[in-house]
C-alpha cells in the first residue's frame, strides 16, 4: 500500500519470452527517463520459458508523463516482444458490479471502496432483481434493474454490454450474480470480468455448492475468485480461501459461513486486479500480491 | 487429553433413532452403576432423525468393570435400538501401517506414538517396497516387505488380511500406500482402515493430485483423511486441511508443502479414530473433536 | 444454526460444583416436563472441579412455557447449587453498539443483523463522534451522538448508563469505541459488554497496536474479542483470530488487513454470546461454539 | 524450489541506501559477466530509505565462477555502499543443532534434511541431556552431550563455541534448547543462530508459555522463530504461526498441539535462512519467501 501521486507513479506490467538482458533493458529505459523503481516483482516460468514482471516506478522528471513513458518504452517492448501495459498508479478502476439477491459481496465491495482500501470507482450496479437498489442508494451508487427472462436474455446481455461501453467500464465484477453469461459475452469481457464462485474449485462446480459440500461431508468449505471464461467455473483462478466446518452444520449454516469467505476472497481478487498485480499465464494467473 | 485409568475410565459411543429420553436412560444406567460423566458430546441429526453420542465415563465402583458395564447397558441399548460400543479408555489401538516409498506420514505417526500423543500400538509396518525398513527399525517396530506384482496382487492382499487377523489389528492406516486395494479387501476392512489422500477431496481424485493442482493453478493445496471404501476417494471424510501456495511453485514444491499437511491431517484422523471420536453417518462422519 | 420457535425452544445454561448425577437430575426434570434435548454441550473443568453445560431443549407440551420451566427447574438448580439461566431460544438480544470513527465493525454487525445471521435487535448506536450517523440511518437504526469531553466524561457515561436502562439493553458492544470506560461503568456492565481489541492479546495492549506490531516486526496480526472488565485489555477472551502480514506492509496496511479480522472476530463473539454459548470460568471463558 | 547447479547458480543478497540506478547497476554487472536472472525480489523500505534485494542468478559463462563474480561485483557494491553477500546456490549450510529433552523439532529438521527439502548438513547435534543420542544415531548424525551445571555454564559455552569454529558451522539452531545463552555467546553468534520460542511473541515471553496461555485463556497458541540476541525473546522475528485451541484443553494438550506449530515454524525459518531469503533490517527481518 504505497500511496501514489497522479502523473508521477506508474505501474508497468509485462510478460515476454525469457532471455538474458530483459531487466537490464527495462532499467536502461528507466535511467534514460529519470524514473526510479519503487517496487519490482518478477517471475520466471521456466516450464514455459516465459518471464513476468510488475514494476511500480516513479517519474522524477515531470517532462516524462504517462504518454512519454509509453512512447519511450515501445522500442524496448518490441525488441523483447513484450506483452505489456503501463498505467498511472493513481488511476481508479471503473468497475461495474453485477449482483442478484445476495448482497454480502456488494456490501463488502462498496464499503471497502468507501474506506479507500479498494481503488475503484463504481459508476453502476446492475442486478436481475430490484432488491439491491436500497444498498446501492445508501452508498450513493447508481443502480439499474435489468431483468433476465428466459427469452429476453440476449437483449439483457446486449444492454449490459452497451452500459460497459458507454460508461467506459474497465472491470465487471460478478458479486454473486446468479446468471450464466453467454459464451459471446464471456468472450467480449475476457480478462476484465471477475466472478466469485462459492466453492473451493474445482470442487463442487455448478449450482448449490454448499448443498454438495454438506452431502459430501467435507470439513472445509471455500470460495474461488476467477476470471470469467466461456467454459463455466474453469477460468483462471485469482484467489481462494476456506473456512472450517463440522458435522453439526446444515447447508444454510455452511452458506452463512461461506459468505464471509466469498466476500474476502472476492475483495482480495478485485484489489489485486485493480493494482495490476494479476497477470495471465496459460489459463493460470501470476499474482504479485 | 484427559488421562485415563485402565478398568476405571471407559468410552461409550452410540447412535440410534432420535426420540425423547435417550440421555435420561443412559444417565439412569450410570447412576445405577456408580459411574460418573467425565465428558459427553452429542449430535442430533434432525435431517435424518438420528442421535449420536460419545461419553467418557468413570466407574466409581470397582465392582463394575468393562464386562459388567457392557452387560448392564445391553437392556438400555436394546430399548432404544442403539448401535453402540463401550471400550476401556486406556486401551491402545493395535495399528498396522501400510506405506510405499514416501515415509513422511510413517515418520510422523511413529514419532507421535513415541511421544505418547497417539495412543496406538504398532505391531507391524507393511510396505510394497523395502525402503521403509530402516525407519521402522529405528523406531523398534517390525517391518514386513510384501511386494505387489501385477499378477501377485491377490496373494499379497491375502497375506495382508492374514496378518490383520493374526495380529488382532484394530486399525489399518494407509500412510501414502500407493496401491489400490481390491473392493473385497476394502469391504473386509470397512470402518477400520484410514487412507490419506494428497488432495482436498473431492478436488483432484486419483493419481498425481499435485500435478493436477499445479495445472489448474489453485491457490491452496490440501489433504484428506477418509475411511477406505470400495469406491476410491469417496469414503467418509474424517479430516481435511490446506496450505497456501502460489504461481512460483512447481509440482515438486507443492508436494513438499503438501507432505506437512498430509502428516498433520492423517495424525489428527488417527488420533480421533483411536479415541472413539469418529462415528459414521450415511457416508459422512460425526467427529467429536 | 437450528431454527427456534418462540415458547417452544429454550436454552438452559448452568455451571456448578462437579459431582455425579447432575446430568441425570437435569434429564429427570426434562422428562417430568415433556421436554426433549435438541443439543447439549458439557465441559468438566477437572482442575477447578466445576461443571458447565449448555442445553438447547424443546418443550413438547404447551403447558410448560418459559415461566413453568424456570419455576420447575428451581429445585434441581438449588440441589446442585447451580449458577443457571433459562431463556427463550428465539428471543433476540437487545444490543447497544458503541462506535467512534471506524465504522467497519458497525457496518459488519448491522449487515449481519439484516441478513439474519446475528440474532440481535439494535435499538440504538451511540458514538462520541457524529460520523456514523449516516450508516446507522442507512440501516434504519437510531443514532445518538454523545461527545466525551475531558471533563464531561462522567456525565457522558451517566447518560450512556441511563440509555442502557431505559432501552432494556442486554448487551453493549464496543465496536472500536476509542474511549476508556471508567471502572465504575465497567463494573456495572460486567458480563454484558464486549470489546474488540485490535491486537492478538496479550500482545500489544493499549494504544496503537498496529504501530507496535509493525515496530516489532511480527508476521501475524490479530484481534481479540473480550468481555469488558475494570482492568483494561485483561477481560475474559471470547474469540481471537489472526492474519498473515509481511515486511512490505506499513502500519496503515496492517490496520487495513486487521479490520477484516476485527469484524469477523467481533461478529463471532457477539453471535456466541447472544446464543448463550459463552460461560464465564474464573477470568476465562467456556465457549460452546 | 529451483534446482541449483554448483558453480553455475548463485544467490546475491544486498541492502544499501535507496537511490535511483541500483538495479540498473546490478544488471550492468550481470550483462558484463554473462549472467542471467533466475529470480529477483526487492523491497524498498521507504520509511528508512533503505533498499533490499535478493537475486538468484545463473552464470552462462564458465569463465565467471564464484570468485570472479565476487571480485567483479566489488566495484558496484562499493559505489552504492552495499552490504552484500554472494554465495553458491548449491552450497549446503553447515548447521549445528542444540536440543534438550524435547525432540520433536530435532526429528523434524533431521527428517527434512533426509528428504532433501532442507539444504543443510548437520555435522553435530549437541544437547545438555543424553536423551537425543538415539535419534541422532538413527539419522546417522554425530551427537555430543555437553552437560550444563550451575557453575559449569561458562565452560560448556566455551566448548560449544570451539565446536562451532572447528566444524566451520554456518548456523546454530536452538531446537527447543532449554538453556539461556550468555550475552557473550549470543553476541558471537549474532545473525547465525535461530531459536524457536513456544509462544506467539511478544505474548508469553520467558518460561512456561503454554501454562501462561492456558491461564490467560487465549483461543490461539503460537510459535515464533527468531534470531538469537542478547536480550531474550526480543530478537528479529523470522516466522510465526498459530493453532486454534479451546477451553477444554489443559496445558499439556496445548503443548502437544504447539509442538506441531513449533516444528513447522522452525523448519520454515531455517529453510529461508539457508536460502539467503532472510535479511536484517533494524531489529526486524525482510523475508523474501
Amino acid at each position: 500500500m504505497t500511496t501514489s501521486t497522479p502523473g508521477r507513479d506508474f505501474i508497468l506490467t509485462l510478460d515476454c519470452p525469457d532471455r538474458p538482458g530483459i531487466v537490464h533493458a527495462v532499467t536502461e529505459f528507466l535511467v534514460a527517463h529519470d524514473a526510479n523503481i519503487v517496487q519490482c516483482q518478477q517471475f520466471d516460468d521456466r516450464q514455459n520459458g516465459r518471464f513476468f514482471m510488475r514494476m511500480h516506478l516513479e517519474s522524477l522528471n515531470s517532462a516524462y508523463g504517462k504518454d512519454a513513458l509509453i512512447q519511450g518504452f515501445g522500442r524496448t517492448a518490441e525488441a523483447y516482444s513484450m506483452n505489456w501495459r503501463l498505467v498511472d498508479a493513481a488511476e481508479r478502476t471503473r468497475t461495474l458490479i453485477l449482483v442478484s439477491k445476495y448482497e454480502h459481496c456488494l456490501n463488502d465491495l462498496l464499503f471497502r471502496r468507501r474506506l479507500g482500501t479498494l481503488d475503484i470507482d463504481v459508476p453502476l450496479v446492475v442486478s436481475n432483481h430490484p432488491d439491491a437498489a436500497g444498498m446501492a442508494a445508501a452508498h450513493g451508487v447508481e443502480f439499474r434493474h435489468i431483468p433476465v427472462t428466459p427469452d429476453g436474455k440476449e437483449e439483457a446481455e446486449a444492454e449490459l454490454l452497451r452500459l460497459v461501453d458507454d460508461l467506459r467500464i474497465d472491470l465487471v465484477v460478478l458479486a454473486r450474480y446468479m446468471q450464466i453469461l453467454s459464451p459471446e459475452l464471456c468472450k467480449s469481457l475476457e480478462g476484465r470480468a471477475i466472478n466469485i464462485h462459492h466453492s473451493f474449485l474445482p470442487s463442487f462446480k455448478g449450482a448449490g455448492p454448499y448443498g454438495q459440500a454438506h452431502a459430501r461431508g467435507v470439513k472445509l468449505i471455500g470460495a474461488t475468485a476467477h476470471y470469467v471464461t466461456p467454459d463455466l467455473d474453469e477460468g483462471p483462478i485469482i484467489e481462494q480461501d476456506v473456512a472450517r466446518v463440522d458435522h453439526s452444520m446444515d447447508p444454510a449454516r455452511l452458506a452463512a459461513i461461506g459468505r464471509d469467505v466469498e466476500s474476502q476472497v472476492l475483495a482480495r481478487a478485485v484489489r489485486w486486479h485493480c493494482a495490476s498485480r494479476v497477470l495471465l499465464n496459460h489459463g493460470r494467473t501470476v499474482v504479485f500480491g
